[in-house]
């Protein structure tokens, strides 16, 4: 799994902190402003194109109100689902291709 | 708490890291290259120095063979722990003082 870390680990992680801000109403600037971090940059990290440093994680889970660990909870599951995704994503393109 | 993290937080995190890696047998050294980072930086993380990269937390959780949730496992409360003892030492201090 380890080769999926660049792309599919830090998308897994964007997705897990939209969904808990989304389910505390919070819009993606409003959140932005409480973590103390630009909003293009809260962007970038939800959309899992920012590696994030250790202080930039606990300051969106402080702000979030959960803990490290359960802001990680199940991220390696997220991150097999995401490959398997991307897998049958590509497995049907290919067919597609020889198709045509 | 918040203000605490950046010394206490990374701190916490360095030692949950030094004492996976020491229960495990690993070096400093054969764990660095086990985890494909410089010894030196390895040095700096288990001392609380450097704040690392969720990609550099993923490699060091998967090269201990744990998860991400494992990792930060109670990490807020070594902090409050660490923080109490940093309290201590400070009035310990102090207490020193004012009898000199």
């Amino acid at each position: 799994m380890e080769k999926l870390v660049p792309s599919l680990l830090l998308k897994a992680l964007g997705q897990r902190i939209r969904e808990l801000r989304t389910a505390q109403g919070f819009s993606q600037e409003a959140f932005a402003d409480k973590c103390g971090v630009h909003r293009t940059f809260m962007g970038t990290v939800e959309r899992g194109e920012s590696n994030l440093s250790f202080q930039n994680i606990f300051k969106v889970a402080t702000t979030l109100g959960v803990s490290l660990s359960t802001l990680f909870q199940n991220l390696e599951q997220s991150v097999e689902e995401l490959s398997a995704q991307a897998g049958a994503n590509k497995s049907k393109k290919r067919t597609v291709e020889s198709k045509s």
